[in-house]
């Protein structure tokens, strides 16, 4: 847990909030990244003022009291990173800064983000997300069908108030993509056998696309050229897909009272994730587990621990969680090359930009 | 069934497409609506040629083979009455005419439509939609909830293509009314002691906005004075809450056979509907029937034929049936009373609005 969770609320509404950048820093600091450590002094107070006035905007969030807007609202109120909407906000910054115009962006990236949430927790029939009981839980499936359609909605407004040049037929393609990746991940789901290819057509859609969107809407709105708007949205790409793969390693290696989910969430939702298709491929003695940790889970059973070590086992002899996270780290590389091509040089915001990549890599929730 | 379902699809996919026009002009001849008959004939050619377009413009849909859009193009194809487009096209018929944009318009608002039957039929565990299956049956939850995802995006980029005035900041409130209404109906649900106002409120926003934005749409894209734009809005509206007091009837006096649905399906979901709500005021026996009739439901019993007899009757001794009819009768009044408010004269397009409006009260599906 770095950069990207910097200002994210507690899971646990009833513990103190810590000063997340201090905690942030000392995480840094434990893990020898003295660099990380020291650039976030500097670059702190420039985040936390923007992330404070996004946090602001989604707090003003209007609800006249229907189920949906409860589901939404009690989403919204259990926080989560906000890693897109300080994406949108640094990279308005690269250019002329944060305005009004940005900050509707920046909420409306977070808004599609929950609404995505909410739709995907009642297809997969989720207990929890961050650490408490799923919305559908507490408000049922129905409220939170509508309640992410209600946030839909709400987004594509303020995105048209805020007028910013293709921004808005942008975001209707990106969520056009996420749809379909969403389904596709859906008719793959307890299909063992996913490839690669298939894998990263998933992780574009669900992943990389909103990242991709919300680099490209922060820059326009803060007045770049276009060369430097498709830099930042490739910047948003790669991050996407690195963060994407990072979520995959803490299926395995999380703790749940960071990740505020089980180990092996995915797998028991039938999701191939890319560690295990990598380790598939290396031994095929893994699928018969694999098989075994979906049956326990659709027939309501928790996962035995000699089959779960086993599975864990394997992930290590396959270099398959190494070999991950290389992964990992050459999409960051790929999207730090992508900033470096961004023509305004010696930017705060772009070495905060530059220090949210590098942070993904170390995230523990 | 009269105009509305006149370019419906049939919902038996083998059972050969009468000619519709023909079928209505009969169904108006048995009804002794000679007047309506007669029109017919002559705005037949007008409505069949624009509801060609605007089929052929559906038909293109195009698809990708996910499961969202397996699931949308099922819904899609089973048809329906059409009737939000046939007034999109109207209303710009009353100015300059059918175009691109209106035709896109037109297909927006069938869209919307089904993207809100796709959730609700999520919502409702519906088990049948136009006598057919409905596609979660067919497809699943999952792939419904992501379908009206898709066709309420698809729906969205159309406006913004088409490019009408301030038809996608109208419709993206339009929609947002419509969920909070939906939601509303949910938390109303089994709760028999709904009043009229939460009726009315309910009715408005699933079914009438949708139709306000219909005509006003088309009515802009067809170039008319910002007037004779709210005059058709104001048609739209009472046009849509006599078409739902109709549907309200067609539960209790349809034929599965023409409805595609069950007797009482809306009460067996627990929705008050307007003849219920009369009843219920007017006769507190009938309270402990309707209890009967949702208490059979949630255990998955049929509803015994003595109760059902019993609400039928009540619902007849205490005129609740006849006054629905007569509140449907003055909202198509009034609707006419805002046709004659438009400023265009002898257009054969105001004809055939006002023909749309007289046939609603008709119709047996």
């Amino acid at each position: 847990m770095l950069m990207e969770s910097l200002h994210s609320e507690s899971a646990q509404p009833d513990a103190p909030e810590p000063d997340v950048l201090e905690r942030l820093r000392q995480l840094c600091i434990e893990r020898g990244l003295n660099g990380l450590a020291s650039n976030l002094g500097e670059l702190g107070l420039l985040v936390k003022e923007d992330m404070t006035q996004i946090s602001a905007e989604l707090d003003r969030l209007e609800s006249q009291g229907s189920l949906a807007e409860q589901a939404a609202h009690y989403l919204m109120g259990v926080g989560g990173k906000r890693l897109r909407p300080m994406c949108v906000a640094l990279a308005a910054r690269v250019g002329t800064g944060l305005d009004q115009r940005t900050l509707d962006l920046a909420v409306s990236v977070e808004l599609v983000h929950n609404a995505t949430l909410l739709h995907d927790d009642v297809i997969d029939l989720a207990p929890s997300r961050r650490g408490l009981p799923t919305a559908r839980s507490e408000f049922g499936n129905a409220a939170s069908i509508f309640g992410g359609d209600w946030l839909l909605v709400e987004a594509l407004r303020r995105v048209l108030g805020a007028d910013v040049a293709d921004a808005l037929p942008r975001l209707l393609d990106t969520i056009d993509t996420m749809i379909r990746a969403e389904s596709l991940q859906l008719e793959r789901r307890s299909r063992l056998n996913t490839t690669e290819e298939v894998y990263f057509r998933i992780v574009e859609g669900k992943s990389a696309v909103l990242f991709r969107w919300a680099l490209y809407a922060g820059a326009r709105a803060g007045g770049l050229s276009t060369a430097d708007c498709e830099a930042l949205q490739d910047f948003g790409s790669n991050l996407g897909v690195a963060f994407q793969i990072i979520d995959d390693l803490l299926d395995f290696t999380g703790q749940q009272v960071d990740t505020g989910k089980a180990l092996f969430t995915d797998l028991r939702e039938g999701k191939m994730t890319y560690p295990l298709i990598l380790a598939c491929a290396r031994d095929e003695t893994l699928m018969p587990l694999l098989r075994r940790v979906c049956a326990a889970s659709e027939e309501g059973r928790p996962v035995d621990v000699i089959t779960s070590s086993a599975v864990l086992a394997k992930l290590e002899e396959t270099n398959a969680l190494r070999d991950s996270r290389t992964l990992a780290e050459q999409r960051i590389e790929a999207a730090l090359d992508a900033l470096n091509a961004v023509s305004v040089k010696g930017s705060d915001a772009v070495t905060a930009l530059a220090l949210v990549a590098q942070s993904t890599l170390h995230r523990d929730r």
